[in-house]
């Protein structure tokens, strides 16, 4: 099942059902309102929701529309937590190598990072960059959105909670990254809003692609109209249910709760390429001593997609252009 | 104005009005139907809720019935985002002092930090804590709750978008404290679940103890029955709308985000006491080489109270115990 919220002018939106090639779409209203809705009471929609999708599927959903990327919302435009792990061990590795840094890690222990649940963004809407001083960065990444799952809850009773997977670019400013990260505090202003794809699926629809709470499948990455990376989800190492156990050692997650997987890196990235352009930039430093792909200007556009065994957009694309931010006018208070 | 939500089994639970003394209170379903959604369209909102809080107070208002803060939730249980600043630099300096820490802050730049925002706690709900071994710690902090703020926003229009101040406990594990600063990437087992004071109220309430953007009133905590300190807001290093304007610097805050002030702390912390034990510890650190002063303790009974000029409670009291929390039965899985 397939899933997307659409622009209606409220902060939430309204959540439609999406056919499984992403061409129509029907609204789920009598089943709920929104996704947050329908993710707080899922027991009781899902079926409905799973049965609206067969008859969409089948051509016998009334009301049916053709469905538009661009007038989607991101799944969950908010919701009450988002964590982003660092899962792929591979791209801290290229960093600290490239820049000789040392994160203290804990042995066996994933690192995830608190940031803001309000302001996510629609795949194909403009992103607000406050100036290109930023060192504004994409970041590609998977996550998962779980209902409740209890303090203390095992890696596979975690793995059960996870209600729907999807694609992100966890936009990254990287003027301020490095001074946050030596404060100690996690990051406030390396880490501003964050653009989702267009739709969110039932873990069903991956089929023989989810594998041990990983996704197995190529995160392709364009910027500008150029090939900049597919790397495989696969390598994560740790599973979402690992994560989300390691998140709830001493917290209630309540249903909603977004999980991201860092920033998607594979072993070989000479060949398949980096999902962000830190860590291209990083392997620029450790090859020739130094960088030489931009950070990002205005008017750059990214894409990002996924397609599944049969070729098809698994979740959408995102498919984002970055423009300067509208500031208000200077405060006559 | 003073606003709460009751339980009623949902997660948003349901917006109620309450009057000055905090004695009776209304339903506020037919203007809202829950806080977050009051905040959403404030602007058409305010106005009515207004008008039911003056018919509350003249005895007018139908329906009216005893307030229970023991059927609170956090006035918003779960929000779109949390931030928590460190806005009393002599709580940070008698830190510094007494465990000879160097945090890497930047002259005239709060420090400001991500949080949760999905497992608010209610006033006098049993707080769920892990083990003894986490080295449990409360921090009495004011917070504000604001609407639309667009990322540039100045100080000024940052509070003016000030809509509700209250009062919480921010629930801190020191077990993990130092290791996750270490670390770089912020709190995430060193701050779970928060607990809110039962009643949020427009800054009118404060009168003139609203000054320069801060709470010039006495937070007063006790633990078990103790006094423990009763510092007073009007020492924070920056005023909430200062926080707010770097909070926004980058990113846009929706309706609903609540920024914390960090534990409040005064100078005269020898004579009107700490918001936590951390910082008792620490000054008896300072003063004797050795913290006396235990960690939480299962059992342990907390009380947060503010009383504004006329000596009645502000916001009701967050007053509650730690409790050992239940975790799920190992998985057969």
């Amino acid at each position: 099942m397939k899933l997307a919220t659409l622009k209606n002018g409220a902060p939430d939106g309204r959540l439609v059902v999406v056919s499984r090639d992403l061409s129509r779409a029907v609204d789920a209203a009598a089943i709920a309102p929104t996704l947050r809705a329908a993710l707080d009471r899922w027991e009781r929609c899902e079926g409905d929701l799973r049965a609206l999708a067969q008859r969409l599927e089948e051509g016998t959903a009334p009301g049916a529309f053709p469905f538009d990327p661009a007038q989607a919302m991101a799944p969950l435009p908010r919701t009450g937590q988002f964590v982003d792990a660092s899962a792929f061990l591979n791209h801290g590795n290229i960093m600290e190598r490239a820049y000789n840094l040392t994160v203290k890690k804990q042995e066996g222990v994933p690192i995830l990072i608190q940031r803001q649940s309000d302001d996510f963004r629609g795949p194909c809407d403009d992103y607000p960059m406050l100036d290109e001083e930023e060192q504004g960065d994409f970041e590609g990444e998977f996550a998962v959105i779980v209902g409740d799952l209890p303090m203390g809850s095992s890696p596979a009773a975690a793995e059960r909670a996870i209600r729907l997977v999807t694609l992100f670019n966890d936009m990254s400013m990287r003027r301020h990254l490095f001074a946050e990260l030596q404060l100690g505090f996690g990051f406030i202003k390396a880490k501003p809003a964050t653009v989702f794809a267009p739709v969110a699926v039932t873990p069903d629809e991956l089929g023989d692609a989810w594998v041990d709470g990983r996704i197995a499948l190529d995160l392709r990455i364009h910027r500008n109209g150029d090939w900049f990376g597919n790397p495989n989800g696969r390598e994560m190492d740790w599973s979402f249910g690992e994560l989300l156990a390691h998140l709830a050692h001493n917290r209630d997650l309540r249903s909603g709760a977004i999980l991201g997987s860092g920033t998607v890196s594979n072993r070989d990235a000479a060949t398949v390429g980096s999902a962000c352009l830190a860590e291209r930039r990083a392997l620029e430093v450790i090859a020739t001593g130094a960088a030489t792909t931009p950070p990002l200007r205005f008017g750059d556009r990214l894409r990002f997609e996924v397609l599944d065994a049969a070729g098809r957009s698994l979740f959408g694309a995102i498919d984002h252009a970055i423009a300067p931010a509208a500031i208000p006018s200077a405060d006559p208070a």
